[in-house]
């Protein structure tokens, strides 16, 4: 019988229960804890993990896989508070928008006994806790899996397996190149949405502009209506990198602004956009593709050595070979995408 | 028996007589035309309007109300080829996305014989043409009136009452209000939106960044697959009020850059943060209403002029006093706004 921990049961946490129980794994059970008493009780009323603890040192206790679902701030005090309690060779993983600050957070406080390997999925809503929660939230949708160092190919392929029993993509990136990336689709987008209704909500006119407003303004700002503790923990977590990006996206607007403002040159513009919407297109019918001998990753077998990790017999000698390949291929794939951006991007 | 003409058999056009042919409007024929034949005959088989005509000349002819829904670059185009042909008294609206060059253009070239009322309902999609065309696309949808100068309340009232009939919700501004407002809500989230894509696609890590990217990015780039003809004719026809806009949002940007980059001050970064959403949530639930005596204006019975109007009998007294009233309101309500917005703005 393996025993995963969820610790937060807010909209991830929450969301992660009812998925895992969908999958129904196998000789598994899924206890739940939060530092409120009463989301306990409503996530047990309705069947969202299949218990709960008393305290975050019984959730954790003989876990097999633990998962940090608690706002990013709040992270630091309870890998601190939960570390003494961890099961040796257990599998650690959170769910934060930012992973250079958990990383070392994890490093910093957790044992040497227990193996800890990032993971954020790419989902979410403007309306968080328990109650938004649904199973299908990860369905199709991108997750980081963001190794530490000396995460063991087994740990990482167990979180791999995880993300694939919640019915997501799994994604290996390296925490820097997380954080620059999840700044760039993830951060920036969220300022450029505040940032627009900041700008009309500002105007002398807000009520004839609310009133003219289309779809248009109401979905460009829909991030806007986002939990300002989450994008708080977000934008100090990952300052450089949304700083960075946001002015380079300042830069494409000032480029906007330039082509709008030729009198003589229309056409320019005109191929700017035409380029723009074709891009678009190939985006949404098909995502891009790294060309080259790396482009796949194979995770055939992950979800079951989630399932045989999660039962206590993961080490084997051909998981850990599965396993080895795959962080290997990751590893390299991570470089190579490094030396690029080093040598190209910027 | 009266007689509405659509010119143009777009998404807009095509959509509008599909509202029309919802609403039932009795003793009044819907004639449509397209420059493209085969358009022309699909609206036909497709019961999109009740009859198409041979040539521009003939779908005004008698015509009572004119919608012209062909693209802006095209639209003085065709108000001189039609203005030989428009029945004395006849009515004419667009759907232009910007109003002062079209204003202009109506002067410059239609009799003054016929009344000239700008109009542009707020509602549209990322594909065009008449295969997308629906009768719900304005329901409910803010669509502003932009009287001329000249335009007699009888014109302005036939309009308000064809917003009406369409579904939307008509809204009464000038020219320049107009063109200002539609900067600040369509046009500069049309940029921001061109922008964060054109960031994301530009940066060398594009395939690992589109694989990675969530609901977020893809809803917030959803007007970067616009047509690129619309965007580019939206830009240079109000070029002046889009960089107004568009550096006041790059100055937004710049604020909330400001406030993250603040490592002393995290405080003012989350009350910036939990201020924008409050409002944004306050946006959702209630639309703004300006305070004081204008604050609404009565349109009960344009719907009902609209109609007396196509049959032909709407020069009555009563008529004239309604829309007497609603025009003065009107007026004063955009003198009022345009001072405030002198006075406060910017």
């Amino acid at each position: 019988m393996g025993k995963l921990a969820i610790v937060g049961l807010g909209l991830i946490g929450g969301s992660m229960g009812l998925a895992l129980k969908r999958a129904e794994p196998e000789n598994t059970e899924v206890i739940g804890y939060d530092k409120d008493p009463e989301v306990m009780q409503r996530a047990h009323k309705a069947y969202v993990v299949q218990a709960t603890a008393p305290s975050l040192a019984r959730a954790v206790q003989d876990a097999t896989m633990v998962i940090v679902a608690s706002p990013i701030v709040t992270m630091r005090k309870v890998f601190e508070e939960m570390a003494p309690h961890l099961r040796k060779g257990a599998v650690v993983t959170d769910t934060a928008s930012t992973k250079s600050d958990v990383l070392a957070w994890a490093k910093q406080t957790l044992p040497e006994s227990v193996h800890f390997v990032g993971g954020h999925p790419m989902a979410g809503k403007e309306k968080m806790g328990l109650q938004e929660a649904e199973a299908s939230l990860f369905d199709d949708r991108p997750y980081c899996v963001v190794p530490s160092v000396e995460a063991l190919p087994g740990a990482v392929n167990a979180v791999v397996g995880l993300a694939q029993a919640l019915g997501a993509r799994p994604f290996f990136l390296d925490a820097d190149e997380h954080d620059s990336y999840a700044a760039a689709v993830s951060h920036v987008p969220l300022l450029t949405s505040i940032a627009l209704f900041n700008l009309v909500r500002a105007s002398n006119a807000w009520p004839e502009l609310a009133n003219m407003s289309g779809p248009g303004f109401r979905d460009l700002t829909r991030l806007a209506s986002g939990e300002p503790e989450m994008s708080h923990d977000i934008f100090l977590t990952n300052r450089d990198n949304v700083l960075h990006w946001l002015d380079r996206y300042i830069g494409e607007l000032h480029k906007l602004s330039d082509l709008i403002a030729s009198k003589e040159d229309s056409e320019s513009l005109f191929r700017s956009l035409a380029e723009t919407q074709m891009e678009r297109e190939q985006f949404i019918e098909r995502l891009p593709q790294r060309e080259g001998p790396v482009k796949n990753i194979e995770f055939g077998s992950s979800s079951e050595a989630f399932m045989t990790f999660l039962t206590g017999t993961l080490w084997q000698e051909r998981a850990k070979e599965i396993t080895g390949t795959l962080a290997e291929q990751a590893n390299e794939r991570a470089r190579e995408r490094r030396m690029r951006r080093d040598l190209d991007d910027d």
